[in-house]
């Protein structure tokens, strides 16, 4: 009994570390699947994103003649957004890299998930639209001599993959919100 | 103890009613949220669905000059397989509200949520390119004297509708899948 009233405070000192520990361990668990923000694969994914989207636009905005077609407008305006949206996600994923933290809280994650799933469908519907005009000029009227019909199909094909990038990022971000 | 083995009946008798009415209850559920497959509102979206897409088919396959242009062929194809899908699932909606029985198997809902996700992106991405193509004719060409506008422009919004209606059943069921 007096051995223990000598010595109160050899366990309080030991146990904070442990605990400590315990909370520390768990911050990247399994849960942070690589694609999540936050996550390098989540920045992996804005960055291819962010330059699909920069390519077609700056592709689409060096031809003289596109401001004549409608769906041409849409696609750089539609692909401007996703740029400016994967930019702005990526910057976030570094900021969370560099503190080592994820996004958890489900407000950002919705918000995200929201975001994603607009400029996705924006960017996807214009790629759509523009596909469906540059295979008329090139294959049902063979008007390509006087169109820039390269540069359109490139622009085109990496709003296709910009959005093929933005899929697994909204995908992700809606089953994590289903899964809470 | 004599008294149990004289009447070792009693018990199990009287148990299974009790526990059949256990199981029979949860039937329909909170789970069975209204347009789920194998509910009203899930048979109601499979209808729109249908209805939406054959009244675009039927209208774009009225015009002569359709076949002219890829993205009308192409948008002829989607609302067909559309049509096809949404019906076969109205069907088995009915079914399953006769025997009133909902979808529980993850694997069925997991098979429904990917059809659903292949036709509706098929209709999105040919009802954007018709878009398109109706845009560039009506506004950017001025040429509707000569092709059938209208019709063009009645199939296209009818195959939006078509994947409006489609939309709900996709988010639905693979909100099911990922809160499982």
């Amino acid at each position: 009994m007096s051995m223990s009233m000598v010595h109160p405070s050899v366990h309080p000192i030991e146990a904070p570390p442990l605990t400590d520990h315990a909370i520390a361990i768990p911050r990247h668990s399994l849960k942070d699947t690589q694609g999540m923000p936050g996550t390098l694969g989540g920045f992996i994914l804005r960055f291819l994103q962010f330059s699909f989207s920069l390519l077609s636009l700056s592709l689409m905005a060096s031809t003289s003649d596109f401001p004549s077609v409608t769906a041409f407008r849409y696609l750089v305006a539609a692909v401007s957004l996703q740029s400016v949206w994967s930019l702005s996600l990526a910057v976030a994923d570094v900021y969370a890299i560099l503190v080592r933290r994820g996004y958890r809280n489900s407000r950002i994650v919705s918000l995200f998930s929201i975001g994603d799933g607009i400029t996705s469908t924006l960017t996807f519907s214009a790629a759509c639209a523009s596909a469906g005009i540059t295979v008329l000029i090139g294959n049902d009227l063979n008007d390509c001599a006087q169109n820039h019909c390269s540069k359109f199909e490139t622009a085109t094909a990496m709003a296709f993959m910009s959005w093929f990038a933005a899929s697994p990022s909204f995908i992700l971000n809606f089953w994590t919100l289903a899964s809470k």
